[in-house]
């Protein structure tokens, strides 16, 4: 795939809406047709709560710091969230019908490693505190952030895409995990509530003042959401807990919004929360009601997540042994009739059915739709 | 699961439709209430072209002989095509609406072994050819027979649950694969197709009249499907090509219907057939468009299935390394775009993105319908 040199050059460069251009296209647009060298396509839209994203020379345009984390992001579920989430959070400013989702292209590999490392003579750009030398949970400095994602919401103009704005997610830690020596026991450096909150507002100004200096960023309003990480033990990701905006070229955030988000694992084991016990409550039965479908049906588990709480989604896994294509078929429609009667209305629900052989069926309700979409995934 | 002792008992048991009993209602039928340890119930239905199942006493009624082949099916396409397939031969017969599917219980296990075993003074009921004593691939009787499977279609009368008819699938071997000595090289004797094909009917007919003797079958309409195995290295699984129906209580089946069938692995490979040269194009196009969209996609192949010489459906399964959230919505739409644009209307399509972390996406298009729904699997 061939990049563009620098910065400038991608900014400058004619970006030629050859094919598609109807943006806020449905997916049923014909936006593929094949295009120039220097070519900018958009992938098309399945849904109004989706955002378009933007093909260059007919490959998709991947983020330049991709996967960046200070270390490996242990918890699979916190990198999933934190990355949907930032779609979210960004809706609240840039509207699926008016923007272009694009990868974040202006902070490289190399600065977001730098940022997330901790300062240091050598790094002085670094965003987590010094190293004091401490080894000690309460006396050392704890790394505060965790990762960060750019993502880019361009605006069309003709035929050319440019720059509208820009979301930043700085995800923060309430546990430092370190190693006292290399390979060596892991501890936990706990951070208070206030802390985080307060570290994670003054490093998004940093942020922010940063990116006003960055070739090709100008005035465009930049939204930074912070987000909470979940322990490494979670069976569910974290949540974001603030997000502020940047207008008119502004060097800081002048006002930070509250985001009420909560994740939850059903059933509860020992006295975690459950969330709202009435949503607890109506999965349990759920389970119950299925769970005795097949004489050794192992597993029904739920994340469950609410936005200022109440209830905006439930994921459902159910684990099965192997089951032929007809039990299967039956199982489906069974747990359609259950899901409709039992779950929550008027949130999304997803349910996979999985067995050793990978996902065999699949149901779903999208939010503000009444019915249940279901599928049995087949072979020829 | 308390199971009744006797199929006599099975038949004379009172079926209390006690929660449900609104046959044909849709998935959003309130039909799963708990009901009296004797209480049938049924699972609800998504779709019109789909069959509700039977549950009794709150689990679903299993098969007496779930399960049964001649040896290990080696190739795991053939055990699902053969069960999805069994119930598209039945619907020629018993209408979705009118009869409820339960899995086969009037052949129990013991006996589908036998009838699947060799013929022998032991095993008078073996169906398989005698062992005449030949090792050489044209010398010795090969096993015509691979595998049998029963569907019963039972009808609602009052508030109990009758058989209405039955479907039995017989799956014939092109090819019987054998060892010379035990966990020795597999040997293959060929089977010429018109003797796989007299070898089923001659079977299919054995059965019925099996069946009529068969305590509570009674005079119901009788469906035998005749399958033909694939290859075990096929990445695709098997045909019906026949089916017959033995009506009002005949012992044999008065007169076979051929069924046109084919399947085909996309890309070719070789000298391989692709069926319709042009639905092969329409695939390499999408494959060639969505192949170039990540730096790195590994594999894009399809299986498509014909009946009566049309396309009548295709499975495409992509292959990703793993990919970031935004990165698998993006590509989620643009799949549905190209897809739109490429793959043949009018037929089923079901399109699934893996990761060697599992199903990420999935985009598909029932048959007859004109939109494709598409579904990113998330996290909270």
């Amino acid at each position: 795939m061939k990049r563009f040199g620098t910065i400038t050059a991608l900014i400058l460069s004619v970006w030629l809406l050859t094919a598609c251009g109807r943006l806020g296209s449905s997916g049923d647009s014909g936006g593929t047709t094949s295009t120039t060298n220097s070519g900018i396509q958009t992938t098309g839209q399945t849904s109004d709560s989706n955002y378009q994203g933007v093909i260059q020379n007919g490959k998709y345009l991947t983020s330049k710091a991709r996967g960046v984390t200070k270390d490996q992001n242990t918890n699979g579920y916190n990198l999933k969230s934190f990355e949907n989430g930032l779609q979210s959070i960004s809706q609240k400013q840039f509207a699926t019908d008016k923007y272009i989702f694009q990868e974040g292209q202006y902070i490289k590999k190399a600065t977001a490693q730098k940022w997330l490392a901790r300062a240091s003579k050598k790094n002085p750009s670094g965003l987590n505190p010094k190293d004091n030398g401490e080894k000690d949970a309460n006396k050392r400095n704890p790394n505060y952030l965790q990762a960060l994602e750019e993502q880019d919401y361009m605006t069309q103009s003709g035929n050319k895409l440019k720059l509208g704005g820009m979301t930043i997610g700085l995800a923060m830690n309430k546990i430092d995990y370190y190693q006292k020596k290399e390979y060596g026991a892991t501890y936990q450096t706990k951070i208070p509530h206030e802390k985080m909150v307060s570290e994670g507002k003054a490093m998004g100004n940093k942020v922010v003042s940063r990116m006003r200096k960055t070739e090709g960023v100008g005035d465009v309003p930049i939204v930074i959401a912070l987000y909470e990480q979940a322990t490494n033990d979670s069976l569910v990701g974290g949540t974001f807990f603030a997000y502020g905006i940047s207008k008119d070229g502004g060097k800081t955030i002048s006002e930070w919004h509250d985001v009420d988000q909560a994740n939850y694992v059903l059933p509860t084991v020992g006295d975690a929360k459950s969330g709202n016990s009435s949503d607890a409550e109506a999965f349990n039965n759920f389970k119950s009601q299925v769970q005795s479908f097949f004489p050794n049906l192992s597993g029904v588990t739920a994340q469950s997540h609410y936005k200022d709480g109440n209830l905006s989604g439930m994921n459902i896994s159910i684990n099965t042994q192997f089951y032929s294509e007809t039990e299967i078929r039956s199982f489906t429609q069974y747990l359609v009739t259950a899901a409709n009667k039992y779950l929550p209305n008027n949130v999304a629900i997803e349910i996979t059915v999985s067995s050793t052989e990978g996902t065999q069926a699949f149901v779903a309700r999208e939010a503000g739709e009444k019915s249940f979409y279901s599928h049995v995934f087949g072979s020829y």
